[in-house]
């Protein structure tokens, strides 16, 4: 439908490069003093890091986020593979990316919740897709929870090593049990920089739908956001670009997506994990 | 490993009520003051709305989080089919759950990320993982937002009609193209009441490992949640029953895991969605 990483025209560079910088969340008047609902609008994931220590209390703090978040039927699907700078060191042979001072790898886990609940009928999908999102749920807890203390993070699929993209290996590395995944890293820390300017965002009329119905995006609105993904990735990024970003999920999504099918296999093949 | 729904004799009964109700954040002493750090830990599921109108601003605001969430490689593979009382009424021949004024169905959409994005190899399994990781984040971030304008919310997996166990029904109900599911509903309002205790958690040391390695949970703390489960939802729910609640889903989740298992085969068999 569109294509992908296009070479822009400098017209073209400019133009979305102008759009991304005026990006605004869009708060009705009436909010725009809420403190708190700014801290969540404005939100960024930051990529660059300063090398001031985290405090444990900020690093306490934060993982309370997590184990408080919502979960279907109060099951907690998940768990935290916590690490320090020097831990991670000695797990992965490098250095938390973007020289963060702190990593959380959130785990999705239903080999737990089976031991909670072992009355509902083995249904691995299910389960699948209900760890994701509670996982999901504690990890956007911790991100929010570190935004209100001042510390930056950000959300990694994909880190050379401890993302979902990992799935296989990191099974092994951290001895997870079946039915024991890993989601993403987040890595957290005090940001370096002024945070960046936000992402280009599709608008509301394309993501939300009123009448009931499913509604086809405006084809011209994911070439503009294509267009500025390019543009705003190589302002962002001068050395690199989308296009090679790309190239290293390519290169491992065909390996990540052999291990989540042998994954979910042995979930179908044993009912008690 | 555990048994579910025990019966528990009076003397249970009271004392895991009584943890139930002792039941607090862990906020480090240096933190307690943090007004959005409070917001997010004390954040509760709210299932009693009161009959108070909910403002347009405050419904912009929610969905603009939503909007505004992190996702893999910005691809927001979300989309949200917003709801009236009327709108509901109409669509489910019901009311929106708990009497909440505004419900949003939150969707994983890999249909429209595979236009904005069609250059990654082919990974059903990969795609469906982000898109209910992304459209959880979402969901979070809203449940927040409106948390920080006095809002109440719950997520449903299980609405009678429209969470993910009725997966197949909403496909067809909402006009879903293949690559759009239903992850849950939100429902939002004014809370009628005070927020009710915290759900029994588990312990940060059962859930977070800091030796690169997983641990399994202590069995007798999953005992006493088990029975402070059981104790809570009888005493908040004096006329259902936990084992009433998890027959539901009982009755529906061999369903919801056929219909996840024909998607997933779907998208695994037409590559171009």
């Amino acid at each position: 439908m569109t294509t992908v990483a296009p070479r822009l025209t400098l017209k073209e560079f400019l133009r979305s490069l102008g759009r991304i910088l005026a990006g605004r969340p869009q708060v009705p008047p009436a909010l725009a003093g809420n403190e708190l609902l700014k801290i969540v609008l404005n939100r960024r994931s930051i990529r660059r890091f300063a090398p001031r220590p985290l405090g444990e209390d900020a690093v306490a703090a934060i993982l309370e986020a997590g184990r408080l978040a919502p979960s279907t039927v109060n099951l907690q699907t998940w768990s935290f593979a916590v690490f320090t700078a020097e831990t991670w060191q000695a797990a992965f042979g490098r250095g938390i990316p973007f020289n963060a001072q702190r990593a959380v790898i959130v785990l999705g886990d239903i080999h737990r919740s089976r031991a909670m609940l072992d009355s509902l009928p083995h249904s691995p999908l299910v389960a699948y897709t209900l760890a994701i999102m509670n996982a999901s749920l504690a990890a956007m807890n911790m991100n929010i929870a570190a935004e209100a203390l001042g510390v930056g993070s950000v959300m990694l699929s994909e880190t050379g090593r401890s993302g979902l993209l990992d799935v296989g290996y990191l099974k092994e590395k951290l001895s997870l049990p079946e039915g024991v995944f890993p989601l993403m890293t987040i890595v957290f820390g005090y940001p370096a920089a002024a945070p960046p300017p936000m992402p280009p965002k599709l608008p509301m009329d394309q993501i939300g739908f009123t009448d009931g119905r499913y509604h086809e995006t405006d084809p011209a609105v994911l070439q503009d956001w294509m267009a500025e993904m390019t543009a705003g990735y190589k302002a962002m990024r001068p050395f690199s670009s989308l296009e090679a970003q790309l190239g290293v999920y390519r290169s491992k999504i065909g390996q990540a997506e052999e291990d989540l099918k042998r994954m979910i296999y042995q979930m179908e093949n044993h009912p008690r994990m």
